[in-house]
């Protein structure tokens, strides 16, 4: 492999320049990475899940400088195969029931195909119709699964748009907020805006607060307990914002979530809809994992109540077989939107704009440019059909309620926190471990030193993968269906490996 | 097509669920998909080259609700090519010369495929460590070929992060300022901060001021002059900040850019460097576009000063060959990215992150979740080589000349600005317009409409695609150079194209 420090004189260079896109070669070479990738999803299940290099391996494996002159793909691909395989963590493994899913598809993976192989830039109608058209009605599609209120759809005189992921939905919509609120009570209150949370909200609404210049001190992470199930109560979010106006600050924005990352829980949003509307605060209703679940009748009550809220996101990349990235936002107001985050230089000036007949997207969203994002919506969407999507978001809950069952035959193990949805909480209770060294520490902390002791050992045997969470206080494991290869059979066989580990811990 | 309107009782669906990755199918439907683009880079010139739709066409050719049962994707491609393509603008025309070139090729477009084949979720080290450290390698690569100094790279202390756009670069690195100067002077003072650029910045800089809470009164755009061809002076810049410095306010940010979006103008780094240093201002250099060229060594010139600066950052998917998106940014005090960006609840906590042993590039970008963007670029600089890559801007750098010199024999045409790049900005002269009617406009007037009806009429042919930008008042028609299928021919026929909508307004 050439290198810059070995370069040839740069005019010994004299042929023809490259054809980066000659339809014959890009025919070639892609049918040769469909195949790769075809043989990786077949043998998947060969690599441990969880990836098991050291910090630092890809280093020593790759020169420091680029080469100076061409690779051949093949050799590239089995470099890919060498050296980047064995440095994946394989989210798409059957055996992955990590963080949250990150949920692939045939659909997804073709529609991202087309997205980049048109490779246009969508930043307002003009720029390519078509991916501003396919996305709106792709968004009231969606709307109408869902059984969104009419005030969110395009149809209804709100609208959607598709945003990378959900911390950049929650920064668009509280800036959003932030603007109206501004123009009403003067820019020098910026430093006076709260923005609600709970203590089991993403991590992304302090980070979105952060990024939108409200001031640190003034995000609430509010208290959530066992016996509301760690959801926010009314009356928690009430005290908090009235001790706020006590102190002479100005309630902004609420993010209520269906569907939190450590537990699953969800948000009253009726009545945290109704004490927001009381004090004039934008409700961002984030259900990021579990908006997915909502298009299926039987869970469509965790929305009741959005009616009363600004704007709603999830996102289709999480267990929807919509890849990476694909979050959908919805709001009521799109002026609100396109109020705070509309520019329109001369160089992007056009008829169809001037003329306010279209949607521009890029006032909708923090950036410029933009993917044609809708074609992999739509094809997933089409590929599918609204039956087999809700037959196969069941099929995950069933393999959970499985799970689940399997744990409450084994007297060792506790579900710690209600499933709601496709995720499981649970731990070796503490009674099966006993005292530990009561000086040191309580039953409770033993408890959790010794389950992310077995959780690591678990993870490190390659065969499932697994992550955390402390919740009330408590370590739990957490079991996320939703990998899209994961069958009841995968299920069964990480019960076996998480038995396995126990097992050997508790001699 | 089945919808939703229409749908059968849920409990008719019990047979089997789909299997959205079984890797047979994956790879028939794969085949299928590659073909279609093979094809469709075939026939690109056989489209005309902006849409030619009207507001509104897509919504009369599909349905208003999503399908209820499942599509076959024979016939999801069939609308592809009968209801997208006609909507779709075609960046990847070789007879595209809009705004920027959208650079596809063949390894960017398999990197996106391997990324969206894994799609796996690299938030933090920990997720997969091989996105997290190929991304620090490639981006040293790079950083190498643009002979960065060493403190933009990870081997000199600072480091580079693959963002999706500028907008994006700039809004984290404006922050990461924000903070930083509001932990000196205290965050009451928020609204004092000045952010600069000039009249020439693109407009990502000014919404990035509003999204992170800068008084939209202090955002400067100062004035640039012809004589100094677009660029932003060390005179005119210190004199704006001495004036807010007079009124009590606080200069914060300088844009300072390489290849402005109207012209392609240069502001000269190493002058505004000097000023910004005296007042403690940051400087963001950005070369969204001509960041591409400076891995010439005859352009690297441009960069002169960027030593003095603390981030820069380019668009390896405007002009690289690596498909939307991929804004690569460095820094030189990560740490300063970190400390305002940075989140790290529970569910995240890991032993090489707790141990500080490796990068988390959550902590450097707005969002959470990302993609392997890494794989892309890394395919692009292996399968085409430095040797290569420099081959071909230069190719296209010839065309923009040789596009230029035909312009310089006809008498009737001007070349508006000095070109530095690629890009030619050019009109009819008022001269060969004439008067106009004078009692009404004036001669420049007269000239800017003229040019506008010119470039509109070239535009409704299909047969290539320009757009505008006005500089110092001067409509001018932007001939950007770039799309990867363009060769010499194109450019002549382009030429022929211009002159021949000339002669016929002209008439």
């Amino acid at each position: 492999m050439g290198s810059l420090q070995n370069q040839k004189p740069e005019n010994a260079s004299t042929g023809a320049t490259i054809k980066p896109l000659d339809p014959e070669e890009f025919r070639r070479q892609g049918h040769l990475v469909i195949d790769f990738l075809a043989d990786y999803y077949k043998n998947v299940e060969k690599h441990p899940v969880r990836s098991q290099v050291e910090p630092g391996y890809l280093k020593e494996r790759i020169p420091d400088s680029a080469p100076y002159e061409a690779e051949p793909i093949e050799e590239i691909l089995r470099d890919v195969q060498k050296d980047i395989v064995p440095g994946i963590t394989h989210w798409q493994s059957p055996n992955y029931f990590a963080y949250f899913p990150s949920s692939g598809s045939i659909a997804g993976f073709l529609g991202e195909m087309l997205s980049t192989g048109f490779n246009i830039v969508g930043f307002n109608w003009m720029s390519s119709p078509a991916a501003t058209e396919l996305e709106t009605i792709v968004m009231d599609w969606l709307g109408k699964m869902l059984k969104l209120p009419s005030e969110y759809l395009f149809s209804g005189g709100g609208g959607g748009v598709l945003q990378g992921t959900t911390c950049e939905a929650i920064l668009c919509t509280l800036v959003a907020s932030r603007d109206q609120m501004l123009k009403k009570i003067g820019r020098e209150n910026i430093n006076k805006l709260v923005v609600y949370g709970s203590d089991q909200t993403h991590s992304a609404i302090q980070k979105a607060a952060q990024i939108a210049g409200i001031n640190p001190n003034n995000f609430r992470a509010v208290a959530t307990t066992r016996v509301n199930e760690f959801g926010l109560t009314a009356d928690a979010l009430r005290a908090t914002i009235e001790s706020d106006i006590e102190s002479g600050l100005v309630p902004l924005f609420l993010c209520a979530t269906i569907g939190t990352t450590s537990s699953t829980a969800v948000d009253p949003l009726g009545p945290l809809c109704d004490v927001a509307q009381e004090y004039g605060i934008w409700v961002h209703v984030d259900a990021a994992y579990a908006g997915s679940a909502l298009i299926c009748p039987e869970y469509r009550h965790f929305l009741d109540g959005v009616e009363k809220a600004n704007s709603f996101s999830f996102n289709a990349h999480k267990w929807f077989l919509t890849t990476l990235d694909c979050c959908c936002l919805w709001v009521k107001d799109p002026s609100a939107l396109v109020k705070a985050l509309s520019t329109y230089p001369e160089y992007l000036r056009n008829r169809a704009s001037d003329a306010k007949q279209v949607v521009d997207y890029k006032d909708w969203q923090i950036t410029l440019s933009r993917r044609f994002r809708s074609l992999k919506l739509w094809l997933v969407l089409r590929s599918y059909g609204v039956a087999n999507l809700r037959k196969f978001l069941r099929s995950h809950i069933n393999m959970a309620k499985n799970f689940e069952g399997q744990i409450g035959m084994d007297k060792r193990f506790e579900v710690v926190v209600p499933r709601n949805f496709a995720t499981v909480c649970f731990r070796i209770s503490p009674i099966e471990i006993g005292g530990g060294n009561q000086q040191m520490v309580t039953k409770e902390e033993a408890a959790n030193n010794f389950n992310a002791k077995l959780l690591e050992s678990i993870n490190e045997s390659g065969k499932i993968y697994m992550t955390h969470a402390v919740i009330g206080g408590v370590y739990v494991m957490r079991f996320a269906v939703g990998a899209t290869l994961t069958e009841n059979r995968h299920v069964n066989l990480a019960w076996k490996v998480v038995q396995e580990h126990a097992n050997a811990l508790l001699m």
